[in-house]
């Protein structure tokens, strides 16, 4: 994950941070592995779960180097596991909250944590699909732009809330892959942005935030990839090809192209020295056909659902753990692959410049 | 591309194939390099540009091994450039065509090469959306069923060619992306398709033959792609994310998601140990919205296509050189890293056992 600049010879960042967790489940662990390993920051963790503490030392070690021992990280106070939200929200200076995907549960989180931390507190959510302006909604006053006078506290505090809470969407697993989607609410200061984008940055573990400009259904990176899940089960569906046959041809052709360069840029190449002008000028008109005939099955209708289940079933089993294994060292190795590309494209690979 | 198994011990396969190439522009080039390393083919070449020669002069060593020299290739008579298309197709036993992209040129290509080859040559056309049954639609018969009797020489040969033509799509550049859509129509015969596949897969430069069961606008690998390019283009029509950075999020989140594991193996592994359809139930309600949230633009319009044109265009320029070799080299470490994932499934990483 790390770039090709001399590396261990200055101190971890964000020494001064101290992070909250609220919520240990699948991304928790991985982001509290992510901080752990790449920052200098104090974490404290939330999770009700009852065997939550040995929930984490079962898989934080898996995601850690081998160097970093849990007991330890510990018995130094970098990693305090807390029995309370209140506690877990003591001396933070970033909220970040990966529990259940329901506006409810984010909703009553934010409504105690702005009671515990500070008001300079920076608020982050993990949601795949709830967006900051929804999970805030509740709160009493609806636009922070039009207080009351004199405003209450809560008033106040609901408003400095959404200036200071915004998405940061991570992809799993999100020690590993190197995504994070930054989606602001209309209320989001930019101030707050540019934190979290400075914060992952000097991590230097090779994450990529990026700021989306709009909220919407999805953010992008699952929009997409829903997009072409349902073209992916249409054509199951209609006998094009079946499930695994879909995967391998995704696998050997898409997957490898956009982990180089995704759409635009690649399209743009297919258009010679017209670029992406070229590009569609020469294959529009097939584009057209395709986007015509695209698939339009919905999520009310049960029979296309058992064909993709019996067909990914059939071909893969249910997964295990030596599988979840064998795609993490995959995508580690991709990610590597990206960074050689890279290095190669600002050095010339060799030929000098830069 | 090579496969882990002990190489450079058998000779290359297909000594007895003699492979007439139609057109040698950016495919045309890219495949002969793949016959000309990885099997000892007989290569003819036919293509009316002037510079035909000088072109695959200049193009044609940057993809070949340093050790191959392509003079002495044409010297001993493993390549052979040809003045006219009767003079290519003399001892072929397969024809492989990459013309123009036009339905025209298609039908008039394969009406002269019937005449000119064995009634058993295995005729395959590179094209990224102009189905088998299309290219041959024009011939005296339409369906091989039914030959008037006595048939005419022309009938027999029409549906003999029916028989034997299918699609062999490659992804660009063929010499390096291991994707082939092998496309037969209703009229190929499944030992055509069979032979593709194992006339690819004898290569062993990685390649991955993998059969369509049905035609469809843009097959399979074009078909998912065009649809989240709209996707892609609508997001930039909206102003939720610019051309680069979605092309940003793309790369570091679905294109090494994808170089691992194709959209249902992956989706499978989100459902936990309820697999795909745990996937379904858990997430099918966000799936379904951004469903019906899609973008619906369409080639007619012009005002998304100046932008998206002006934004890819202002981020990268004009492809250079320097950008197609970088990408290249990308590509070919992540087909690299799917490699290595696949010997580590199979052999477990250094822990024995299948
Ligand atoms: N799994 C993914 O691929 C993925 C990717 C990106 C974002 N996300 C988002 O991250 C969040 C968590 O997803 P996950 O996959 O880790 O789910 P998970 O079910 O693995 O983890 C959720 C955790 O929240 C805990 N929890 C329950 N009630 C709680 C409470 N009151 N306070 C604190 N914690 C509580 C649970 O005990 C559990 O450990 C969701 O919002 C999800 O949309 C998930
Ligand atoms: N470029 C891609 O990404 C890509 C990918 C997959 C499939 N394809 C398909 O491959 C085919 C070729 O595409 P390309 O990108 O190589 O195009 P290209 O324009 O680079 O090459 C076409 C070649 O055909 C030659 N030609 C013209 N008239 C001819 C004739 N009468 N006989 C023989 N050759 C003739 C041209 O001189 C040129 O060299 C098309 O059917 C295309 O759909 C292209």
């Amino acid at each position: 994950m790390a770039s090709d600049e001399v590396e261990g010879t200055s101190p971890l960042p964000h020494a001064d941070e101290h992070i909250t967790l609220i919520g240990l489940g699948a991304i928790g662990v991985s982001f509290l592995a992510l901080h752990l390993t790449y920052s200098s920051a104090t974490v404290s963790v939330y999770d009700p779960r009852p065997d939550l503490e040995e929930h984490i030392q079962a898989v934080l070690p898996l995601y850690l180097p081998s160097s970093v021992d849990v007991a330890s990280l510990i018995s130094v106070g970098r990693l305090n596991l807390c029995a309370s939200l209140e506690e877990a929200c003591l001396a933070a200076t970033i909220v970040q909250e990966q529990g259940p995907e329901n506006v409810g549960f984010k909703q009553k989180t934010w409504s105690e944590v702005i009671r515990y931390v500070a008001p300079t507190c920076h608020l982050w959510s993990s949601t795949s699909g709830i967006p900051a302006s929804k999970q805030l909604e509740h709160l009493s006053t609806t636009d922070d732009k039009h207080l009351e006078y004199p405003p209450t506290t809560d008033d106040i505090q609901a408003s400095s809330a959404r200036q200071r809470l915004l998405i940061v969407h991570p992809f799993n697993p999100p020690h590993i892959m190197p995504l994070l989607e930054l989606v602001p609410s209309p209320h989001t200061t930019p101030a707050e942005v540019s934190f979290a984008k400075s914060y992952f940055t000097a991590l230097r573990s090779g994450h990529r935030p990026i700021t989306i400009h709009r909220e919407s259904a999805g953010f992008v990176a699952n929009r997409l990839s829903f997009i072409l899940f349902r073209e992916a089960c249409h054509l199951v569906n209609e006998g094009v090809a079946s499930a695994e046959e879909i995967d391998e041809v995704v696998r050997a052709s898409l997957g490898p192209r956009w982990a180089m360069a995704g759409p635009f840029k690649m399209y743009g190449f297919g258009g010679g020295n017209k670029g992406l002008r070229g590009f569609l000028d020469n294959i529009g008109e097939s584009i057209g056909e395709v986007w015509r005939d695209a698939g339009t099955i919905t999520m009310d209708d049960d029979a296309w659902k058992d064909k993709v289940v019996e067909q990914t079933t059939q071909a893969y089993g249910l997964p295990s753990a030596e599988d979840i294994r064998v795609r993490d060292g995959g995508l580690r190795a991709v990610v590597k692959a990206q960074e050689e590309q890279e290095r190669v494209a600002r050095h010339g690979g060799g030929q000098g410049g830069q």
